[in-house]
């Protein structure tokens, strides 16, 4: 590590236009790690759906022992945005920048846990199935609205395109329609699995929607580190 | 706003002795609007506790309306704490402080959240009241857990005394407790009062659960301002 000394001194010898180059190469080596996360987070989200509509437990466990890996990488992230801060003292946009990424390392890791949460729930049940039949429907639907928002959070973190980023709102609307179906499902009709199968439809149902949200806010960031803008303002813009 | 070059010139000529001062009384007043952020979180969810137990519309559509007041206070530490980033440049330790600083408005913002989604459900409801009697105790005890776990993050962030951060835990313990004896009465028992009920009850749990926990998260964060290390870092310490 460097001294704050030392620290102040490299700032003022270096020059600006070397300081930019640098901080757009470790920016855009924090934003693959952030896209690897958004891999993993999905992928577990794909498996914990797969172990809650066939009750399988493998899956299920595997889910939660390769959490681990997403903490690494939630770890090293942080302190790529920690030494980009340190080292490059970016200004303005570029400041937003990091700090949308620091930001991002948040969503996605919640996005870790709201999987795991899934796959919890299989667990807990197994070998019973969690879902009524009924509801199996919604939640793989629900489960690749989920794998698709996750796809297209890396996909926006490579590309730093802000329209694609934009319209992540567009997936997670559909994903919100399904969850208030399924509140219908739940509420409206004659429910016949009890109430213990409510509690869990209610909660899985909740965290996919969560999910998606965190999705959605990574969008969100993406705009504003590719335009220096809100959604709205970019919208508004262009 | 200051261009780079001005902002590289301006920190050759401080002299770090005066740069940390500033940036002391700087991290204080940011604390200070996050620590009002706290007390309206708190507020809210105090309310929201009440318009839920007494199906009150009016204390539901206060606590509604005004919730454009977090926001704005939430824009204003994001702000101070771009300020206190790009004017400072702090590093190391300090520099941790300040991105606590962006993930506690973070926190914040969700707590208020949360509390909206609990004054919705009462507001959903009404006249009606949403809870079956059966369960207002419970609501009655995590609305004072959750009022006051805001409170001591509120404190902490003011004095900054990481043993007194480190108990908000104790206290998410309680409300750990209490969310999961209102499951074993969802579950266990013969609950009488419909799948509705039963949903509204899932969720509105997991609203107090949620917002405990980012208390909690505020707690975590103020030990690693104050000592640089993690929670647990820090007992291992002491």
């Amino acid at each position: 590590m460097f001294t704050t000394r030392e620290i102040v001194i490299w700032r003022t010898h270096s020059t600006l236009e070397g300081m930019r180059t640098a901080y757009q190469e470790q920016l855009h080596s924090l934003n693959a790690v952030l896209g690897e996360m958004c891999d993993l987070a999905g992928s577990a989200m794909d498996r914990a759906t797969q172990a809650l509509l066939q009750a399988d437990l493998a899956i299920a466990e595997e889910v939660l022992s390769e959490n681990d890996r997403l903490s690494e990488l939630s770890a090293r992230a942080e302190e790529q945005a920690f030494a980009l801060l340190a080292l490059q003292a970016p200004v303005a946009g570029d400041l937003r920048g990091v700090v949308s990424g620091f930001q991002i390392v948040a969503d996605v890791d919640r996005m870790g846990a709201l999987a795991l949460h899934v796959a919890k729930v299989a667990r807990r049940r197994h070998p019973a199935k969690a879902l009524p039949e009924e509801v199996n429907g919604y939640f793989a639907e629900m489960g690749r609205l989920a794998v698709a928002l996750a796809a297209n959070a890396r996909e926006v973190l490579d590309t730093q395109d802000p329209e694609a980023a934009v319209r992540l709102q567009e997936d997670d609307d559909a994903m919100d329609d399904l969850h208030r179906h399924l509140f219908t499902v739940l509420m409206d009709r004659d429910w016949e699995y009890g109430v213990a199968a409510a509690v869990d439809v209610t909660l899985l149902g909740r965290y996919y929607e969560r999910f998606a949200d965190h999705a959605v806010l990574i969008g969100r960031r993406v705009v504003f580190q590719a335009t220096g803008q809100t959604p709205e303002q970019f919208q508004d813009a262009s």
